[in-house]
């Protein structure tokens, strides 16, 4: 039996702590099937104090969906120093710690559905998207990016998050080599840009200006010159 | 005045014109936007009968979908002969076709959110993606795709919606030109990967192997080439 007091805590740090059991809970199963209950019994607290403090699970689910996306978007801050490749290979280390840590909650969250799909969570999630596509412009150094350029980089965001989704169907792909090649994803979808039009084209001569030999970007190089022979010469005209 | 006898259509007939006057209404706004009455004054009965054959928006939502999903996967159908660059580029027409057909409603879907997220509506999503996926791997001759090779073709999907959604937000590049990116797009994701693993290699040799200099990859290649020189020797090892 325990004689002492339990200390009482403040109404801030209630709601952070039942943020904090939620999202533990929530990256070992999909929020859907986690209940009020199992959240409040994780808290040692009473379910009627866990309406006390978010009066429905929706206002509980968005301020634990709140704290993720700033913790996600935290994640993308780089400095900007050092080789484009090397960087961008540091932040989806990062992207994919996160996705390894709230597994369900991430999934759940990105496939949308009844109990994850209203406008605010969507809205959230656009902001993280929004957070990724602003970082790599800054590292890019591009102020204002063409339609064609900003075509490029939200759609590899968006290759970066299915990526991640089919890689936690399974995990049957090593998430490091994943992460290497959502890099080199990048730089393939900015060179097929760049063969078509000639502002992404000096951003992708940019982009490979700095990139040292043993880089990810020079290693993917050597490697597809060293398919080359494989193909019939004519093909490469 | 008129003065006919109106035609009795059957239930099933009747459910046939709701269904095309939803999308109809679909393709220039939100189905979150549409009203029953409006769909019911667009089909000239009163809102109480659309009930008598759909007993809510969402039961007449789903079924709309289900004839939009059924003509998207028919769209992917394309005959196993010529070129795999050029089979692909016409099915990026027709994708295209359907998505400029059905803006507004091909948004709210893929976008998610409290009317369109059910399980119901991402079920079939995941089916038309599967749908897709299938094609894909029927056309480059693949039985048994290996986790990466599995992981490029569904994440190459994946790219082409979140590039077509891009697109429909402002229409800023030609849908022509994303047509033979999201081709060219493909063929550098199958090289990304075939830098790093020997399955995939196979497979992108085998598909360039009948492509012709003048096809969508061999101009890729090409142009690529001709920009080579603007990247600093050591670079490409």
């Amino acid at each position: 039996m325990t004689t002492g007091v339990r200390r009482r805590m403040g109404v801030e740090e209630r709601r952070q702590q039942l943020i904090g059991v939620a999202l533990e809970l929530f990256s070992h199963r999909s929020p859907d099937e986690v209940s009020i209950d199992e959240i409040a019994a994780a808290a040692g607290i009473s379910r009627p104090l866990v309406y006390h403090y978010f009066p429905g699970k929706q206002s509980l689910y968005e301020a634990a969906l709140r704290r993720a996306a700033d913790e996600l978007a935290g994640r993308f801050l780089e400095p900007p120093h050092g080789p484009l490749g090397a960087r961008l290979l540091r932040v989806m280390g990062r992207f994919f710690d996160f996705v390894d840590e709230h597994g369900p909650g991430f999934a759940a969250l990105m496939r949308g559905g009844p109990a994850v799909g209203s406008s605010t969570t969507n809205a959230m999630i656009d902001e993280v998207r929004q957070a990724a596509y602003e970082q790599i412009l800054a590292h890019l150094e591009i102020e204002r990016p063409s339609a064609r350029m900003e075509l490029v980089v939200r759609s590899w965001v968006s290759l970066a998050e299915s990526t991640a989704l089919l890689w936690l169907d399974g995990r049957r792909v090593p998430r490091g080599e994943l992460e290497l090649q959502l890099v080199h994803d990048f730089a393939a979808l900015t060179a097929v840009s760049a063969a078509y039009d000639a502002e992404t084209a000096d951003i992708l001569v940019r982009m490979l200006a700095d990139e040292p030999a043993d880089g990810p970007f020079g290693d993917l190089v050597g490697r597809l010159v060293e398919l080359a022979p494989r193909v019939p010469a004519q093909r490469l005209r």
